[in-house]
């Protein structure tokens, strides 16, 4: 049969990317490998999550292997709710909806919203599997201005006046792929801009906790009360990803309308993992392991930048994250890291290249840089390579 | 914000159902709840899967905790496709997704397939929440006439002829909700006539291991080889529903498309939870647990039609579920289960009534029956009260 002519339009939009199959590839050689997108497993709790499943799969088991309700274990909604009141943005439980990763968060927001033809706005650059959602459904990504205090204001003022546009998506600390943090002032002028232009803005959370410096930002729901604000987080990044549990909180009625779209979907997230994480949750491990996870990643990102100064210093410039997981260097121009990259295997470093993080196109000379996932003695190392492949 | 002006179309077909509203409440108070669409809790095998996941979490934390493939986790793949093999579907591991539950399996074909005014053929009852991803992408359901042995050959194959057919989705055996089982000389024609069409089949085979008289089916696609059948099989029904593992299986190209849709939709199935199926099915568990789940359940169901004859001959007919866990009942002409139900539930039983399993109307004197969740003590006093309920 010719499936090929069966698929949906949309289809057409869902496509592997050549350079993340490169990467794929490249990855199960014996390089440092900057490419990653994965936190560093060294900082899972595998212990105390051991003894939570056990506890759990013995005092309740019921709950733990049958089915749920779509919304989500009722006290994970309540613990979730609950921490969000405390930084400053006053949630119900009713407002939580869980999800199986932050990622179907921002799948089931676009699902809900999209037609083909709309616009979603973007920072640029932004995170790449959140383009590709907006993509599968035919929607056009507009990005605006970004630097490194996040998005310019007056940029996103205009471009929120524009006709057709859906949703603004940001990624609004310590974003992916370039580090950045939405400034404090920017935060309130983004939601009142937002608001008056009557758009919703879609706040992607993920790396909110992985916090290297002082000045701790807050969830973006908490510049503006009453703003108009989608809010995913995730337990991936600061417990373990492979437990798939994430949240979106917003206004009830809006949560009710995904719970619909989740329960047609998937029916509901994992009914175990939702309770391993709520009892890790609620006997109060949380604080002392992000505590713990800032620190051996604070001195990756600090070792990282001591080797970009020291070895690249004059040939590239970088970005300087005061959290999350990843950097974007850049080239001078012309230099295309595509091009480098299998140069760049051979001599025993992998990275991405950024551009495919630029919805709008551009990028051709930037690369994104994991650095808490190499362990810490590779990063020196590593980064003397990139530059042997950068080149005098 | 206007929100209801800000959702996409698709959503106009996202909807709660009153019914399955009112039953949600209903079900909270004390009745004997034959309305459940959930296996018997008495059936998970707790204590082994507690061992399974302490052992995954001591030995392989690394993988479960961490990101994933999005084609699931390989050795589970290898084993889905090993299991295929034994059963009459010669298949490899790529063949093989890895999905959140049979119901992701759905959503993912429908949203690969699936265009707005496309026609998707079904059986008539079918699986509601089924229906209802059908009805989120803007597809058209059309019913196939459908007796006590499953989809009628000759209407089908009338009914694939026609123009816009995009696939037909039928659950051959022991489906939800009538229990019906597809026989075996109408498999081959089935698939036939769907290849001489060109339409490819979407085969729910969720409840095929639940069998309880001899002659146990195998998978549809076992009927004819290279048939063009994407086949959805889950662990929810003969392991725990809550873990969230199930599997897609079909040509390895349209595989490798449905796990680039995956990526885009939630990364992955469940790290851990995958690993713990998959000790599970290694350890050999799975034929034991079988065996047990076919004997309570047969059990019952033998108790269920007990009950039926004694109380219910002469009032109403009911379909005979060689397998699976629901039969459907049918009141005589003009009687309302609908608005029965709040009598039932002060009577003191609860069900499903039937009419949302009909996709273009009809059933409206219907009921579905689930005869596995009720204790097996409970369930000749539920017909009793239902009978007290339909009346003389």
């Amino acid at each position: 049969m010719e499936w090929e002519t069966r698929y949906a339009g949309r289809m057409g939009r869902v496509k592997s990317s050549p350079i993340m199959e490169l990467i794929r590839v490249l990855a199960e050689r014996r390089v440092i490998n900057f490419a990653s997108g994965l936190p560093d497993p060294a900082g899972f709790p595998a212990k105390t999550l051991r003894e939570a499943a056990a506890e759990v799969l013995t005092e309740d088991w019921r709950g733990a292997l049958q089915y749920g309700e779509a919304e989500g274990y009722r006290p994970l909604r309540e613990w979730v709710a609950a921490d969000l009141t405390t930084r400053g943005v006053p949630t119900r439980a009713e407002q939580v909806l869980i999800v199986s990763g932050s990622q179907q968060g921002i799948d089931l927001v676009a699902r809900a919203l999209l037609e083909p033809g709309d616009l979603v706005l973007t920072e640029e650059p932004s995170y790449l599997a959140a383009l590709q959602v907006f993509a599968s459904y035919e929607a056009t990504v507009r990005p605006i201005l970004t630097d490194g205090e996040g998005l310019d204001p007056d940029a996103a003022a205009a471009a929120l006046r524009q006709p057709g546009v859906k949703f603004l998506y940001t990624m609004p600390s310590h974003q992916n792929p370039s580090g950045a943090t939405l400034a404090p002032e920017r935060r309130r002028l983004l939601l009142e801009a937002a608001a008056a232009a009557g758009v919703p803005v879609l706040a992607d959370e993920a790396y909110l906790h992985l916090r290297y410096d002082p000045g701790e930002p807050g969830p973006l729901a908490a510049a503006a009360p009453g703003a108009h604000v989608l809010t995913v987080g995730t337990f991936s990044k600061v417990i373990a990803p492979g437990l798939r549990v994430a949240w979106v909180a917003g206004p009830a009625p809006v949560i009710a309308r995904l719970a619909l779209l989740k329960q047609v979907t998937d029916l509901h997230a994992n009914s175990l993992t939702q309770r391993v994480v709520h009892r890790y949750l609620s006997a109060g491990h949380l604080p002392a392991q992000v505590a713990s996870l800032r620190a051996a990643y604070r001195t990756k990102r600090d070792a990282f930048l001591h080797a970009l100064t020291r070895q690249l210093a004059g040939k590239a410039t970088w970005t300087y994250p005061a959290g999350g997981m990843f950097l974007l260097l850049r080239l001078s121009p012309g230099q295309s890291p595509t091009a480098l990259l299998s140069k760049a295997v051979d001599e025993g470093v992998a990275y991405v290249p950024g551009a495919p993080f630029f919805p709008a196109g551009g990028g051709e000379e930037t690369i994104r840089l994991n650095f808490v996932s190499p362990a810490l003695g590779e990063i020196d190392e590593g980064v003397a390579r990139l530059a042997r492949v950068i080149g005098p």
